[in-house]
């Protein structure tokens, strides 16, 4: 946002692609395998006006993450030029890669962490509506990590994921 | 958002649906037709866990309202008993219905009109992508009038649709 | 079929393109309008491998075909150097052409007339599903005229649209 | 087809699902995993009208079929009341499942097998077009079995998968 609180037209988006569910296709090994970002072709379809740079960091299923894969992201939020940061990850550690970005000093960045729970290339897939709304939070929550998820926004440090219903939610132990 | 800056985890949102071309279908008659808001199964295909409120107040194309359309609308917004609404629309009279709204005592409410270029009921549509944006701006964006469209939220008094790029840009004579 | 009556691996299917509900697209203006025959791509999602070769004749609603339209469609049969034809057409009097294709002398050509009541570009369309009996029953059917639609394939002079189900049928009168 | 050589508009054609890539979804533990047979929505997507009579015989990769699946889907074509039947089938044992009913004695019935190298489920897959080509060879191909792939019929005897393409096609050492 603006010094006076309203959201800027101008801004760019630096949109960090990790890998994860979002990304997945079915190969001809019959297996789903991670393929180029689908933020690209959904930015397209969704007819996006907003100036965005598309950076692949990582592309892996995120239970496959190790600590270099999470370093390598941090450093691409610290050194982005851009003040609003989306991340597309997978959904199994979102939650562990958002406690890194949330202990370590962002410089006031708003970062975004999204991604989907089915992947892009299915004929239902969360990953359209997931993507507006994450490329939205990024341009209107305040400095700070964010997960968005289910259309809500949620403080990265307070969300876990309900594997019993495939959503982010409050932990309700803070 | 919340008195702190921060958005509300348990907020519920109106969604005030109106026709357009969101919500059209290829009709056994060879025609675009309106049909049931596209909205429940897209929120239910996103995997939606906002508390929404999905409010049928008109069915038309935007071309086809008249002034009792636009008074419906104004009056659904005013009377709702929620801070945060989200209106569908056909994109061609969106910015009227706009400045309607933006003219009238909403109450302090944050009203987000979105749409889509395509029905959602087109294997390529912006649908998906523009609700959750709006979902999301419905949220995060100050009280006021905002038209969400194309990944951006710009202020209804200050948005013009260019029918060139089929978009909705600030109006450059602003 | 070869002589022996079994399906021939090498032929080349001629794939005669006249606009219809198949092709249609929502335009910019927010009608549905003719586009470029979608059986290019829907073959090319299908993974054929039948050799065959695309000709756009007309690409118009068939509602609007006039007699020198059905005229280029009939000389575009009977030029063709192919036995095996397959005819995308709207399904509205897709009947009035395969009568004038019935009453034609067609050379010992099997002529198969299919199309769709949802555009292939809507998300639920039955574009793909008769275009692959379109062509396979352009290689099995003896030759004649012949309509496949809704996995059937009837003698083109003795079926009717039953528009109160959207199928086409037997004529209970033949 | 009749004793005339024309094709039947009031067969009824068999089903028999197998499971196999066509009929895979993405689960919640991020697998592709066997559903529910993708031929019942296919078929209502088509808007077919040929009776079938749909059974789910085996619900598996092909690759984990063992000797009893095998023997299962012959003793249901064995026994089937009707004529045509068409199976659909993962796509990597095809060919061997195709040589088992091939060896045996079908009672002339004709015998399509078809599957896809893309889940329906996916945005861009084969599954409908090559339903529509199986269902409409199990009406007009000779009795015999057969693979109804990549809008062709081959004989099954003769027809191999080509891994370095994803078709199947006439074995050249035949």
């Amino acid at each position: 946002m603006t010094s006076a609180g309203h959201p800027d037209p101008h801004v760019t988006v630096r949109i960090v692609t990790t890998g994860g569910t979002i990304d997945k296709f079915y190969s001809a090994r019959g297996e789903m395998e991670i393929d180029e970002p689908a933020v690209v072709e959904l930015l397209a379809i969704g007819n996006n006006a907003v100036d965005v740079v598309v950076e692949s960091v990582v592309a892996k299923d995120s239970l496959d993450f190790d600590d270099a894969d999470r370093a390598r992201i941090l450093e691409a939020v610290r050194t982005a030029p851009e003040r609003c940061i989306l991340i597309t990850h997978g959904t199994d550690t979102l939650t562990e890669t958002g406690a890194l970005l949330d202990a370590a000093d962002l410089g006031g960045r708003t970062v975004v962490l999204t991604g989907a729970m089915q992947p892009a290339a299915m004929k239902e897939s969360d990953a359209a509506f997931n993507l507006g709304a994450g490329l939205m939070a990024a341009q209107l929550a305040p400095a700070g990590v964010w997960i968005a998820m289910n259309g809500r926004v949620l403080p990265a440090r307070d969300a876990i994921k309900d594997r019993s219903v495939g959503r982010f939610v409050l932990n309700p132990e803070h």
